[in-house]
This record gives C-alpha cells, sequence and structure tokens, in this order.
C-alpha cells in the first residue's frame, strides 16, 4: 500500500492515518468538517484534502449510521481502488451498503477494537491499536484483493486481525461491549443522585466500572442503536439475573432464618458466576512485542 | 503510638500491620489460623501471637459479620486500650457490639477505603492506603481519647481521615463499592454464556468494568448481606433505569418511525445521565504527595 485516504478525521480516523503516515504512506484526510480534517494533518496525520487519483485504500470512519452512505459517495467519486470502514457495528453498513448500490466486491467491513472516553482528533495516537484484536468481515461479495488490502491496513496499524461474519461480529460486541457501556451508564447515572459526601469515599474499583460511560452519548446512541436487538438479548437476561439479586438482598431483612439462608446462597451464587465470568476474558496481548511482529509482517506483505 | 495489634492478618490486617511496623510501632498479629499469622510475621508485619501487656490500639479486621464478636473477645481479653475495626460496614457491627455488652468508648469503628482483587496476607502492601479515604464513624460512646488514637492509625497508614455516622457511611458505601460490585459481577456473569470466539474481541472497557467481579466471592457475600437494604435501594432504582432502557432498544427495532425517535433520544438520554455522574466522581489524589504530608503530620502526632 502506497496511498491510502480517510473519511472522518475523529479520534479512530486520525489514529489511523498517523499509523499510515508513520509507517510511510501518503495519506489524505477528509472529513465533513474540514477544520478536523486540517487539525488531523497539522498533528501529522497526513495531507488534508483529496487525492488528485484514487489511492490504494479508502478508509471510511464515521459513525455506523452514516457509513453506508459514505462508502457509496466515495465510490462514487473513485475515492480509492478498496474500500473499508471503522465502524463498531457491521451488519447494518453491510446491508445499507448493498442497499445504497455500492460495488461490494472491493469493500470490506472492519472494526478496530480500540478507542478512548476522549473524542476527536487531537486525542488520536498512532499506536492506539497496537496489539488490539482488528475484526475483519467480508462478506460473499468481497474480492480477495480487496481483502488483502484491508489486512494490510490492520497489519500497518500493529493490530491483531480476526475474522467474522457480521452478525457473529455484531453478538460479540453486543456481549463484550455495547451492553457494558449502557450497564456501565446506567451504574453511572446512580451517582447524580448520591449526596456530595458519599462519593467521597468513592475507590478505584467504582472509577473503573464506570471509566467507559464518560464516553460520547451522541456516538453511543449510534452504536447502540445500531445494534439494538443484540444488546437488548443480554441486557433481558441480566435483568433477570438483578430481579434475582434483588428478591435476595430483600430476603436478607427478613426474620426468616431459613429465607435469609436461601437468599445469601443466591448472592453468593451471583458473585461465583460473576467471578467465573470475569475469569473468560482472555489476558490483554502484550501489546509491544505483537505489534512488533506484525510490524515486520506488514513490511513484508506486497504493497 | 508504640504499640498495636491486628487481628486478622488477611490483605487489609497485614497491609495496616506492614505499615505500622514500618513507622517502628511495634506489632502483635493474631488470627484464627495461626498460620496466616505467622505468614504475616515472615513477610515484615510484626509479631505473631499475643502481647504480654495491653497495646495501644487493637485493629479487628476480620469480616463484617465477626467484627462484633471478635471486638467482644479482644475487650474481655484486654489486648488493648482503644479498639478499631476494618469492616467495609459499620451500622451492622457497631450494633452488634452494643448488643454484646462492648466497651463502646473504647471503640471507633473504621473502613479503610482500599483493596485488591487479591486477598490474604501474600497479597498486602505497606502503602496499600496511602492517599486513600479512611472513613471513621465515632459514635456518641467513643471517647476522645479512642477516636485520637484511630486518627494517628489513619496518618500511620498515609491515609486520608474523613469522619461520617455509620448509616451515613454505610449508605455512601453502598452506592460508591457494594451496588457497583453487584452489577460488575452480573455484568460478569453474562459472558458464561458467550461463545469462546466472542471473547476474543474484549477490549480494555469489558476488563475495567468487571475488574471488581473477580473479587472474592464469600467475603463480598458477607458485605452485600451486611448492607443489604442500602443496595437493594440502590439496585432498584437501577432496574427500573434498565427496563426504560431495554424497552427503547426494543422500539429501535419498530417500523414506526415516531418510537424510534421516541427511543433513541430515552437511550441517549440515559447515556448522558451515565456520563453526568461518572463526572461527579472526584478526581484521585495524587497518592504520594498527600501520603508524604500525612506522614509529616503523623510522625508529629502525640505518641
Amino acid at each position: 500500500m502506497r496511498t491510502a485516504a480517510v473519511v472522518g478525521t475523529g479520534l479512530i480516523g486520525t489514529s489511523i492515518a498517523l499509523a499510515l503516515t508513520g509507517r510511510g504512506v501518503d495519506t489524505y484526510l477528509l472529513d465533513r468538517d474540514p477544520q478536523a480534517a486540517a487539525t488531523a494533518a497539522a498533528i501529522g496525520a497526513g495531507t488534508a484534502g483529496r487525492p488528485a487519483a484514487p489511492v490504494d485504500l479508502a478508509v471510511i470512519a464515521v459513525p455506523p449510521r452514516h457509513t453506508g452512505a459514505v462508502l457509496r459517495e466515495a465510490q462514487l467519486s473513485s475515492l480509492a481502488r478498496y474500500f473499508t470502514d471503522a465502524a463498531s457495528v457491521k451488519a447494518g453498513p453491510q446491508q445499507e451498503a448493498a442497499e445504497r448500490g455500492c460495488d461490494l466486491t472491493r469493500y470490506v467491513g472492519g472494526h478496530p477494537m480500540a478507542g478512548s472516553e476522549r473524542s476527536g482528533p487531537l486525542a488520536a495516537r498512532a499506536d492506539l491499536f497496537h496489539g488490539r484484536p482488528w475484526v475483519l468481515t467480508p462478506s460473499v461479495h468481497s474480492r480477495e484483493d480487496a481483502v488483502r488490502s484491508a489486512l494490510e491496513l490492520v497489519h500497518l496499524c500493529g493490530a491483531r486481525p480476526l475474522t467474522m461474519a457480521h452478525t457473529e461480529h455484531d453478538r460479540a460486541v453486543a456481549l463484550t461491549s455495547h451492553a457494558p457501556h449502557l450497564v456501565s451508564s446506567l451504574l453511572a447515572a446512580r451517582l447524580l443522585v448520591g449526596d456530595e459526601a458519599h462519593l467521597r469515599v468513592a475507590g478505584q474499583g467504582l472509577r473503573d466500572a464506570t471509566r467507559i460511560a464518560g464516553g460520547d452519548s451522541g456516538l453511543w446512541t449510534d452504536i447502540l442503536g445500531s445494534n439494538a436487538a443484540a444488546v437488548a438479548d443480554i441486557l433481558s437476561e441480566l435483568a433477570l439475573d438483578l430481579d434475582v439479586v434483588l428478591a435476595a438482598l430483600r430476603d436478607l431483612g427478613s426474620g426468616d432464618p431459613q429465607a435469609r439462608r436461601r437468599a445469601s446462597a443466591e448472592i453468593g451464587a451471583a458473585l461465583k458466576r460473576g467471578a467465573e465470568g470475569q475469569a473468560r476474558i482472555p489476558a490483554r496481548a502484550p501489546a509491544d512485542r505483537e505489534a512488533a511482529g506484525w510490524q515486520l509482517s506488514g513490511a513484508s506483505a506486497p504493497a
């Protein structure tokens, strides 16, 4: 890959552009807000504006609900030979791309699994994706050279490629990202009614459990809306568990020793299931070593 | 303070003992499991076994439901002049201490707000409490010199003392610690039903949101059971919010554009409240500077 374009110079788009520029790829920066593209260019992410000729790969890094339309526009204007995106849901954008008549042979869906509570080009970092999973969701229409181009992008960004079907991806992120985000938000919202003095005893546990609730609510409304059914499936199971635990907490205040014993066992079982679920999360990959490995393989990949 | 005793050499008790020993206080280590006290002694936390004469201060660092009984026993055996504890709930142990006929004039409840997912003496650290809040809950019965002794302990451990009423403390920790723990557990339990492949896309957000769910489920069953009503109050509000969000997620899949718009606005509002709640958490105190300050004042405090 010698040339690339990034459409949408927010946190993710600008981080991708910084990584590509850092690896010697001529990168063009487009945004519906020219000031955002200029800011990304000013911090060394590439050249603001359209390339004179089609680039090798264009990365559509806009919110999920705009991804299909922006892809269509980019293809109509011959921005690039191949196209990928960075939206955190995949089935909706793929379907919209099909409905809008995009050339699906030259498009491969993508989702770099990294982010920050901060947003915008100034929060971007060239190493944002180092060692992180980056899901690619090639469709039956995707040409092999389009997949290769998207794979090269992943390698150039130092990430670990994973291939999944769209719906599989969306179920996975509902479980590991979207439902957790909403739960974290509901938990953090409880702090609004708390006395100021109560919050002075906050420890690291609360900070960690609510960190993701600090994210951009507009973007997350879009993400959750684009994956609503899968998120609802997980949260309705959680709501059932919550009802059981709530009833148990109430029973602990009752005078009946047998009810108290049963309630205590139920809470213990819920906590134990939580610890077991938490233990299933794979250990984080040693980012630097993996990233170095991918950079090597990226460097030897066909351009 | 020249001499102290710690009853219960788990993570918290041993960390307190390490801090006291490090500041030159002769510290005795007691545990119903003599091996645990010996382990704490072996890592430099003090001397295993009972002191020959009453020490200045005894710290009862056992699970909440045992705190009252262990305090009574320690007072009957004249272990110390003054007594405090480290249980993460305060109203229950205080009430039990009263019911068991403890000398409440020489007792001041305490709760150091620090911990770890790890437990036991080998996880202990002398600096565990540096810069952290440490709540003291003197009762109307507590003598002033007993409060001074507990305060000196806080300073010697490098923590920041906060004074609260028992019930106030329990509501505060229900909000900032106990309810978050249970919510984190319920979220992590969802991962038990997920496909192994789904978990490969887990990012830092999920790790943070579920970190506390990895805690000791036996100890947490006790903690939650000791503060059940306050935790239930918070979780039932959260359950109501969850119902609203769930209905909105379902509506997003409906064909009615007006219902979809309303649903999207509801999810956006929930996320916005979450971000606002999260922003209320006070920034973490710069531990080292604060701790150094407390060490100075601790050093000049009357012994």
